[in-house]
C-alpha cells in the first residue's frame, strides 16, 4: 500500500576513528525511503536547495521512490549535517548544523500523496509533524520519531503529537528524558500511555524494543563486526519496518512483530558503509538471507 | 553431573536510588550457586569470618548446596563490599571493599570435589584461579569469570588462565579492555583467540553474546520493569547457565545456546530483589514458564 515520507534530505559530513567523509548523501527521509524500498514503493516528500546533486535524485528513482514530492529550492542551499562518531561508535557529537533550506520547510502535499495509507513522519518539529498529518486524514497507520530537541524545547506540540499517531519511534535516551524513566521498559508503556497504540524504543547496538497494550518485547541488533557510520540506521529501521508493514498492508501483531525484525536487518546493512553504500550493496533477498541467519540465531 | 564453584562469599551493602540495605547475603559463589541450584546439586568452595551468620549456610543447604567446601574461620571477618548504583541502574561505583579473610583465599579442594565434572572459577586472581583448575584435571567443561582490576594488574595470569579453560565469561567493559576492541562481535571473538573454546560477553540489561569459533550469537536481556538491585545479575547468569550445562551433562551448541537462555533467565529474577531476595522467591517452574514468554518474545 502507498507509503508517504516526510523528512529531511541532507548532505551529511561524517567523521569516524577510520575515516572522514564529506557531503555524503544523507538524511532521515533519505534513508527511511531506501530501506522501505525494498519492500514497497515509497513517496518521498522533502526539500533541497539548487547546490543538490542530481545523482542522488537519479538513485532514489532507480529505487521506485518517487520524488514528486521532493522540491528542488534553486536559491537556496540543502541542509547540511556533520557529525563525529567517538571510539565506540555509540556516542557521537554533533559539529555543525545548518539548517538552509530546511528552515522553510512547510510542505503541502499533492491530493494524491493525501490518500496514502501508510504516512511516517521522521524527525522535525512537532508542530509541522502535525501540519503534514492533518492533510493525510485517511491514512491506516501513521508513525513518527522525534529528538532531544523537540522534547526539550517543544513538549507541548510533541504530546498533541503523540495524542494523534498510532505508532511513535524514538531512542532510548530520548524515552528516558520524555519521560523520566530510567527503566526502559517502564519508560517506553509510559511513552504509550501518552498516546500512540504501540512504541518503539531504538538501543542502536543493543536492538529495539516495542510496547503495545498486550506486548512488551526487545529484539537485539543482528551482531556485526564492520560497523562503518552508524548514520541513518535509526531511520533504516523504521524504513525497513514500515515498508515491511506497508507492503503487507497490515498490521496486526504478529506482522508488527517481524517488521520490527525487518527494521533491525536494515539497520544493520545500514552500518555496515558510510551513506546508503551499506543499503547499495544489497537486495530484498539478502535481507531475507540475513533474516534466516537471524531467526536461527534466535532459536535454542 | 557434579558441579563446583570457587568463588567469594560476602556480606554486601548496596545502595540504590530507591533503597539501601546493609550486610546482605551476597558474593559471587553464592549467587552462582543459588542460580545453578534449579537445576543440579551445587559444591560451594568459599570463606568467611567468625561474623558469619549461621543462616545464610542454612539456606544454601536447603538448596541443595554443598557447603562443605565453605571454610569458617573464627579469628577473622568475612569478605565485606559496598556498592551504590546510580539512577539508570547500570552503573555502580564500589564505595568499599573489605577483603577480611578472602585476603588469604587458596583453598585445597577435597579429594571428592576434585573429582568434579564441572568447574566455575568464579572472579578472582587469575593465579589463584590457575591453582584451583589444577587441582581438577578431569573436570569436562571448566569455565572462569574475571574483572577489570586482573586485566589491568595480573595481565599475564590472566593470558595463561585463558589458554586453560574451557569458557570464559566477562562483560562488555571488560572484553573492550582486554582486547583494545570497541566493537563487541571482534572483542568477543579476540578473546575466544586468546584460549577459550567459547566467549560469553554479559551486557547487563542489553543482554549476553556468545563466541565460539563456528557460532556468533546475542540474546537479549529479558525486560522486566522491577529491577531493584543489579547485584549477582552477572554470577546468576553464569549459574544458571553451568547449572543447565551439568544437569544436561554437555556442551553441545544447541545445549550452551539453551543454557544461555536460562542464564538470562536466572538474571531476570536475580535483579527483581535484594541479595538472593529475587531467586528465593522461584522454583524451577518459575524459570521454565519465563522461558516460555522469553521463547515466545523472540519467535516472529
Amino acid at each position: 500500500m502507498s507509503l508517504v515520507v516526510v523528512g529531511s534530505v541532507a548532505l551529511d559530513s561524517v567523521e569516524t576513528p577510520g575515516e572522514t567523509r564529506e557531503n555524503v548523501l544523507g538524511g532521515s527521509a533519505v534513508f527511511f525511503s531506501y530501506a522501505a524500498s525494498f519492500f514497497t514503493p515509497v513517496r518521498l516528500v522533502s526539500v533541497v536547495g539548487g547546490d543538490w546533486p542530481a545523482e542522488h535524485t537519479e538513485l532514489l528513482r532507480s529505487r521506485n521512490i518517487d520524488t514528486a514530492g521532493l522540491q528542488v529550492v534553486a536559491g537556496a542551499k540543502t541542509f547540511r549535517w556533520r557529525g563525529k562518531y567517538l571510539e565506540d561508535m555509540n556516542d557521537r557529537e554533533t559539529l555543525d548544523v545548518q539548517l538552509n533550506v530546511m528552515e522553510q520547510f512547510d510542505p503541502v502535499l499533492s491530493e494524491e500523496y493525501r490518500r496514502c495509507k501508510f504516512l511516517f513522519l521522521a524527525n522535525d518539529p512537532p508542530d509541522l509533524q502535525i501540519r503534514i498529518l492533518e492533510q493525510c486524514p485517511g491514512a491506516m497507520l501513521t508513525m513518527a520519531d522525534t529528538m532531544d530537541l523537540w522534547i526539550n524545547s517543544q513538549r507541548a506540540g510533541l504530546m498533541d503529537l503523540l495524542g494523534r499517531v498510532d505508532g511513535f519511534v524514538l531512542n532510548d535516551s530520548e524515552a528516558k528524558m520524555l519521560t523520566g524513566e530510567e527503566n526502559l521498559v517502564r519508560a517506553g508503556h509510559a511513552v504509550r500511555k501518552l498516546g500512540p497504540r504501540f512504541v518503539v524504543i531504538k538501543k542502536g547496538e543493543h536492538g529495539a524494543m516495542f510496547f503495545s497494550r498486550h506486548e512488551t518485547y526487545v529484539l537485539p541488533a543482528f551482531p556485526t563486526p564492520n560497523v562503518i557510520d552508524p548514520t541513518g540506521a535509526g531511520d533504516s529501521f523504521a524504513g525497513g519496518m514500515m515498508g515491511y508493514l506497508a507492503e503487507q498492508g497490515s498490521f496486526e501483531p504478529a506482522t508488527l512483530k517481524q517488521a520490527m525484525a525487518y527494521g533491525t536487518l536494515a539497520a544493520s546493512f545500514t552500518v555496515e558503509g558510510f551513506s546508503l553504500d551499506g543499503l547499495k550493496k544489497i537486495e530484498r533477498e539478502d535481507l531475507d538471507r540475513r533474516m534466516e541467519e537471524y531467526r536461527k540465531m534466535l532459536s535454542f
